[in-house]
């Protein structure tokens, strides 16, 4: 075998970085090579914030989300409106749903979904703590924002029938064509739901 | 401003992670997460494998190729034929030739191009070098090994008029057409060049 690279902390460096989701080998040297050529400063900020993020960071007592102290800075919020709790796949779902600036209430990072397939059960999840949340009473509506695929299905259903007995709404994201669709290149299923539950005209007009 | 990440620490080594070529901010964000789930022993290797590269690494006396000790092991190798050195660009050069197997003399790298346009003139080029190793009457062929651009050539052409007094070959990467090209496509000068250059059918047979 030919040795590829004249250096052993290269080549290291190379092997980790491919280790990342969708970085090859050719990346993966593309941005050691990169490295070398920053000053020993940056690159030590760079290995602290890593192994910073793994050791330090932790998860909101409250809903489970990312965070650097116990309680999110959602959930410390006293502006939000802590009586609605969007139920949501991972951290990354809450990122996308802040994003959109349309939303005031907290959230519950299930931390997956129901999938069999893979080995992950209801008790993976933190659907206990969900149970627990709503027990209070202090709880008025449960949105539930998962994917609209089997797996999430079969766990929307599955917090419905938890949830079903507590006098809670439990409401779930619209479903219909994306903005921006044509009627044309719809899926059948999207197009026939969105007929079945058509909605007032007068609702998609914005407010003024 | 919207608060995006819910961790500082996150935010940190999403930052980190698109500061290296061709990571955007989403990308950055998936491999951060990636981390998150990998055990603390994994991340703190990455961490290391990190911060040593930058502080550790050396680049061989001999070529300036990198290497983790003195002398690099193409340099050290017994094997090699160290009359015949191959001038190129960068590290990365060094190992795509390695990786024909077809190369068995050794290298020196200059660690750039000559390019007014960036400022980088024949000082700061490992020239001077490449022109004593050349002096010590060791050498018998010099193989300019630059990319086949304006700035290529001018350090091609730099370096032949710094040693055309000493007794020893200076040989360039032949030109012509690449293996598996067709006619039509290939471009003008290519072609020009393939026909003033040609060369003995017999040549281009492979050796039995």
């Amino acid at each position: 075998m030919i040795q590829l690279y004249s250096s052993k902390l290269l080549e290291d460096v190379v092997n980790e970085f491919s280790k990342l989701p969708g970085i090859g080998k050719k990346t993966a040297l593309r941005m050691a090579l990169h490295l070398l050529k920053q000053d020993v400063g940056a690159v030590s900020q760079f290995s602290q914030a890593l192994i910073r993020l793994r050791s330090e960071v932790m998860y909101c007592r409250e809903c489970h989300n990312l965070s650097d102290v116990e309680l999110c800075a959602i959930c410390s919020n006293p502006r939000r409106d802590h009586s609605v709790v969007c139920v949501v796949e991972t951290v990354r779902d809450v990122m996308s749903i802040e994003n959109t600036m349309q939303y005031l209430g907290v959230y519950h990072v299930l931390g997956g979904i129901i999938s069999p397939m893979d080995g992950i059960g209801p008790s993976d999840l933190t659907i206990n703590t969900l149970e627990q949340k709503v027990a209070t009473g202090n709880i008025s509506e449960i949105i539930l924002a998962l994917s609209t695929t089997m797996e999430g299905d079969t766990t929307n259903f599955y917090i419905y029938r938890k949830l079903k007995h507590f006098p809670v709404v439990v409401s779930t994201l619209a479903r219909g064509l994306s903005i921006g669709d044509e009627l044309e290149y719809a899926d059948q299923v999207t197009l026939g739901r969105s007929i079945v539950n058509r909605m007032p005209f007068e609702s998609t007009l914005s407010k003024e």
